[in-house]
């Protein structure tokens, strides 16, 4: 039977979350970059964008600006399934934005650790 | 060692995936109910609302006009990992809408069937 939320799965998974979130502030590339799956099946829903394959991911960092990519979470669910996957949601807002901030990761555990195959970031619209 | 993209596992997903869509489009709220995991941790982040637990989600649902459901799926990616875990991500387009939309679930298989456990649809927003 699969277990939710395994409290050793759950450390591991808010770990990477964690690492995920200070390395997008600080736009370090590198560390994001290892922290998805290097898969062409890996996919990322971006507020403006909608890339497919871990190729258009990297290549859509290596030309962002750096600037203004600071952001406070407002709210973090992480539920796991088992020990190899789990599901990231946060809602989050970023100065001279009025609209909420969503993002949903996907992770799974890999024998090279966790990776998160699938993400989309949105701005919420008005009713 | 997880295998990804399974034949059988896949095929089962895609069989939910595509009951999802046209309940979705039908609006068979009883359909749509069945196919999201009954439990506080699931997560549906829409294009105008942020619902957290399934019983936000249900009522969302039983309150939301049935008129303008209808959309054309543009783009579609199914990922399985091992026996028990999927991504779906699509993209769609919707008669007066001029945006793109995105739709990303993702997908357990619990001892009663597949459930959506986090769901995020949005609008792509211009650069």
């Amino acid at each position: 039977m699969m277990k939710i939320n395994q409290p050793l799965t759950l450390q591991e998974v808010e770990q990477v979350f964690d690492a995920y979130e200070k390395a997008l502030v600080g736009n370090d590339v590198v560390k994001l970059d290892e922290l998805f799956w290097d898969d062409a099946a890996t996919l990322r829903y971006g507020a403006t964008e909608n890339l497919v394959g871990y190729e258009e991911i990297r290549a859509f960092r290596l030309q962002r600006p750096s600037a203004n990519l600071a952001r406070t979470v407002t709210s973090r669910h992480i539920t796991t399934f088992g020990d190899n996957f789990a599901v990231a949601n946060i809602t989050f807002t970023k100065e001279g934005v009025t609209r909420i901030g969503r993002q949903t990761q996907t992770w799974v555990k890999f024998p090279d650790g966790w990776h998160v195959v699938a993400a989309h970031v949105s701005w919420m619209d008005a009713k």
